[in-house]
């Protein structure tokens, strides 16, 4: 269990790893030994630690992912996060039996996440916890805390980012298809899109810019390849 | 000064209240007493109290200002902020000299910004600080700990959402005229633009419903008023 001298109180971080692979969004989800309980994955800040960096280093030890641009979403802070009996019976089925213990105190969690292709990571449990799986969006489990409220309000962010977020995470080549915008905003916003009216929106918002179809003996049926346009103003001068 | 045992450790809060009225964008900020140190407004969690919650009382104590909407955008945790000789001349400035006390310790600080029209309040400081006043954006003086980072980071989520925020933060009327909405934009992009350039790219966006003119006797000379669309996307069924 984590030591109180060597990590700085009431301050936590939780992340949602956003799984995508051109189908349903997917949470990674750690489960507590010998307890039925279920956590996103998180952790605490070391005294002589920054914050992000803390969250960083959090995430590879509790679920071996390496190489996550994590980020900062919302701090969650309400007085009905804090439930010492839960922390009691996560530390209880570890073999820590302490009424006392500084974990069971109150703490605030800054919330990040991440989007990435869940077929490129496999996760790899801590000791503390019997799994580390991915589940699907729509069929989670209970967690613990507000845990839940945090994954929702991730999801919120990310619908509200998308077109700012899907090349930097990854999710879309630096050029790519309308079928394939397509397919990604449909897994992000969870519903199916109508393929005429997202072409007429995509075009429509001035946020894509259409490359030259490269010649390649078909190039009468090969698609236009677009990719995302700065989003600027024109500036005077 | 607060007490230990009121508040949780190791957890701050500051805002950055941005203040509008047709021209520059100012910032609020405190002068402590005989210390020519200046800071965002800020304070601490109570042990019972939310986090959100808490803010907002910060807030008002400290200024005076209440019915303001803040909005959370950041929590900044580097171990760099931690500059326990800057708090110690405060507190040295209030009468309490003590170098164990625990404002002396590492924070986190959890950032909030409230966008208003500074026309329609007068802030008022508390005993802590000889004054509470409006500093234009381009002459802000310097600033304790990472203050000025927290401004910049501020002002930049402020103008990467300002189409969503702007009539929530009561800027605009619920409809508005083309010169209106150009106004509020060159004072939070810092600088001038084409109305040409900038009423195309503004209609080409496709954010803004066009309503009919109400006739008022002149109805040829009466400009165009505006609303902002919902963000969606068409969806099946």
């Amino acid at each position: 269990m984590p030591d109180r001298s060597t990590f700085l109180n009431h301050i936590a971080y939780d992340s949602v790893i956003i799984g995508f692979s051109g189908d349903k969004l997917k949470i990674l989800l750690m489960e507590y030994h010998n307890t039925g309980l279920f956590a996103l994955p998180g952790g605490f800040v070391g005294v002589n630690e920054d914050l992000n960096d803390a969250a960083r280093r959090g995430l590879e030890e509790r679920t071996g992912l390496t190489h996550i641009y994590l980020e900062q979403f919302y701090t969650f802070g309400n007085v009905s996060r804090h439930q010492p009996e839960t922390m009691y019976t996560i530390l209880k089925a570890n073999g820590v039996d302490d009424r006392e213990h500084w974990l069971l105190g109150r703490f605030i969690s800054v919330a990040y996440y991440a989007l990435i292709n869940y077929k490129n990571v496999v996760p790899q449990p801590d000791a503390l916890s019997d799994s580390c799986t991915w589940y699907s969006i729509d069929e989670l489990p209970e967690l613990i805390f507000e845990h839940s409220a945090i994954v929702n309000k991730a999801i919120e962010t990310l619908r509200a980012n998308l077109d700012r977020k899907l090349v930097g995470m990854n999710l879309l080549p630096e050029k790519f298809t309308m079928k394939d915008l397509q397919q990604v905003y449909e897994a992000i916003l969870g519903k199916k899109l109508h393929r005429t009216a997202f072409q007429r929106e995509m075009l429509g918002s001035g946020m894509l810019i259409r490359h030259d179809k490269q010649y390649n003996g078909k190039a009468h049926k090969a698609p236009f390849l677009y990719s995302f346009r700065e989003r600027t103003l024109n500036q005077t001068g």
